[in-house]
């Protein structure tokens, strides 16, 4: 289907379920669309960061990808991440992405190599140019370890090079800069990838929210959305201070023997087994595990949140 | 064949000489081989950072493995990095690389993903138990923006999980600590990754050198291996001076308008170029290729070095 | 004066103007502070980053603290950095702020050395424990490279030993936990050192904002500090997208020539001086000055944005 | 005292002893210098980080620079650290350790602010134009932020105002083109900070170390310099990897309660008490002092090290 101009709402970045021999769990991840499209998100985003797509073999991903867009069915859209070092790579994503289904692309800059604003600039044009979808950007620094400069963005989004920004930098300023200067840039959708400021963002223009934690409550993205968009303010804030404690999850895993991608995506997953919505809360290798106290950590968030 | 232990000398991380249009090159990848292997090199690296793995597709990757492993016929050892973001996806490179021929891999910590102390060893014990050849660790802080942790290094290198380590950290002392540590280790081989502390490296007990620079001068490497070796410090010295005069081709590349691994990876494939061994100079997409001034002043380089 | 419970309103981090030689301006000083009192700011904030502290001699610094309190004379609070490496060299300096008459101090986390969490706790104890006023965190990653983390700033306030927070790090998720955080504390002033989304951080519930552009448009921060807390949203946006234009004036100075101190303080300075209320634009040494036309450019800035 | 042109051989940064209340204890410091006197070092570097002068007040670092200047009476110069953020506080800590009797003053980039090389060379242009004696800059990017390029040490060393590197950046390659480089400059002193590979650096041409941990073992440390001077590599390579092995003293300060900074400085400051040489391990706050069992872990150091 085409990609709505510009997108708006909540387009969660979708867990990949899998079983506990690390392959694509089918059913939990029909069941997680189901979740999410019954609670009202706008899109669905296969193989971001919330995704595993790091962890996900080529197999796999085209395998998700496949999955969710027959899953969805045209009832929404499905924007799919292609994430890899360089350009290159990258198109070989493209083609099989697009090739499964996928309505639009998600492209991060370059990493691994030491690159350069041209060398982005670089590849957004050379993506776009072979891409049979739009290209939206990817702006997370914490994982590519370049932060895509507002003016970039900008100029790539009037060549119309760039149909959207999901920004996952945690920097607002910045961001706030893009939708104020791509306002008058018909169809570019701005979208934030925090699950802790969506009010913030919604507030100072963007159109819509990429939260991780929308897998676990949709529902609450959902509603967040809509009071925003009805400048309910008020409301919105006491809703999204009812995400930021669930978000507290994220902590429950233990940093001393886990990284952050364990700790967060562990806990998403637990809470999604926690609410019966996927048969298991593994992750892929290497990883490491929740505890059983860290998973009933997850569950006592889920709790305090209203959720079980 | 079997990978020596220790592996000694010169093992050049060997460029990925490329056409215009971005194909391998393999007539030229053959020439390469034959201009490192006449040189006299230990072993030849592929698909490491200098050989642009991290933009080349799959299908390239799998070309260039078997084109050199083909070429190199026994004569040397081949080792093919398998540079990826997590286990999952190493683990698909390790079987297409072993298939092709490789006689051992070459592994970074996982990149892309906030990871741990932790989740880096349970990725080398994963790769190295489902590995049919040994694992070499890669240290690569600049690439992947973790350090390998000496005493990580030694636990895994103890457990025979690690071969052997290519630090190209540049942090020399973190180095010596794992070559002192692993001195009862047999078999276990320590290399640098630097080009321009080779001699350094030696006197302190590394078994050999990686260093990109090597596809351009293989003969002074080789010589400044021997030099050490023997214990000839001041003419190693000399000889590792003369080096890093020729390394200052990194900077012909203008810093403004490219990142460092154009500018690197450009200076030495222009240097190839120059030098008649590969037909053409150019890079992967999204780099920025050298201008005409740049090259000439590759040129200049490999003039004042003796090479042209 | 005692500092009110909790500090509301626009509290503008007070430039402190030069002579041509790098004295201290007393006069244009002065004429700064009835600039912003007048303009109705809530409090001044004496020998921040952008008072140059980090280049103004403890002589000149207490000139600073000096001039400002006497010239306030109680009309509205004065809160005084005491910006140094460690807490031996702060207490100097709380000792001499305070002798001077501030009625806060605003300390960062320890830097230099390479600290941890528990010495920054440490840290703000021993400084709280011998401050005669009111102890403000100050959190400023991008100058002494390390977050204060929201839980440690929480438990600390809950402690009695902060009084309040200044959060210049850009991070409004960690801003949001501090404010929710602290919403039972009665009196700890959470305050956004942000210029650029001042209406998000009220929006959400902090107290107030320490914009370093308030020195060049305080009317405009202090119609924003009113229009939030009227919860006038719309025309909140409308002043703050005006406010961020204005900001633009940062970029006026050329990268390629001067750190990002130099251009954000020059401009700020040039923008004063053009618009009369300092006599000369100088920036301390080793500061790089703006050249003439980037001066225009800042006079650009101005013009845009109404305030020539 | 003149500074000899070049300064060779070792230089210890020399430790502030401390009595329990925090001030500096001048017989124990007394008894240092003539520890390190006595092992037959070249001179004296006092108020460098390893002195903790990030921690010491304006006044104690004067009482430590005349003690020293007195102590020493010119039987070898005495180098002082002049660590402060910007120029002008810098100046006027040159004017203080200068009328104390300094031979040399030590100065790292600015930092708290965010500068560029352009900045960075003004300010040792300054400092160098102001000050009665050589200006010997400091490369330590662990604390400022920042790498001093080498072809900016090289620029400033060729017109005047540089005397000398000490470089603590663990950059031995970014090093070596400094200690290359400036090989026709009469009079440069290219010194590493290294306790690690000081074997290394004396091999590529350095003239001469400054190891934080010759306050501990001057006489190991002299001794290394001597068989490095007469060539006899083997023996100083097994005499750096005891110096090595002594070093690891700085992690018995457990990392998960202290920072790097208080684990060195506590374990060099245990060991200097456990010798006898000082009255008390004591270091400045914040920093966390060393438990019994890791100064016990220090003197089990000390003792596999020959010292006990």
């Amino acid at each position: 289907m085409t990609l709505p101009t510009p997108l708006t709402g909540v387009v969660p970045p979708v867990c990949t379920p899998l079983t506990p021999d690390g392959e694509v769990d089918v059913p939990s991840l029909r069941r997680l669309v189901d979740h999410l499209v019954t609670a009202g998100v706008s899109g669905l985003f296969v193989l971001g960061s919330t995704s595993e797509a790091a962890y996900l073999t080529d197999r796999q991903r085209r395998l998700v990808t496949e999955t969710v867009v027959s899953h969805a069915a045209g009832r929404l859209p499905v924007l799919a991440g292609v994430i890899d070092m360089t350009t290159p790579r990258v198109l070989d994503h493209v083609a099989s992405v697009t090739a499964a289904g996928a309505d639009a692309v998600v492209v991060t800059a370059p990493f691994y190599t030491r690159t350069h604003p041209a060398e982005i600039a670089r590849h957004f044009r050379l993506v776009a140019d072979r891409s049979p979808v739009p290209v939206i950007a990817y702006d997370i620094p914490s994982a590519v370890h370049t932060k895509l400069p507002a003016d970039l963005v900008l100029e790539l989004a009037a060549e119309g090079v760039l149909a959207g920004l999901k920004d996952s930098s945690g920097d607002l300023a910045g961001f706030r800069e893009v939708v104020t200067g791509s306002r008058g840039l018909s169809g570019f959708s701005a979208l934030t990838g925090s699950e802790l400021t969506v009010d913030s963002a919604l507030a100072l223009g963007a159109d819509g929210a990429v939260p991780g934690l929308a897998n676990v409550d949709p529902d609450g993205y959902v509603r967040l959305h809509r009071l925003c968009r009805d400048g309910d303010w008020e409301r919105a804030r006491a809703e999204q201070e009812r995400l930021c404690g669930l978000f507290g999850m994220v902590r429950a895993g233990d940093g001393r023997r886990m990284g952050g991608s364990s700790a967060a995506l562990g806990a998403f997953k637990a809470a999604l087994h926690l609410r019966g919505v996927i048969a298991s809360p593994v992750t892929a290798e290497p990883q490491v595990p929740l505890s059983q106290a860290e998973t009933e950590c997850v569950g006592k968030h889920l709790a305090a949140a209203g959720l079980m």
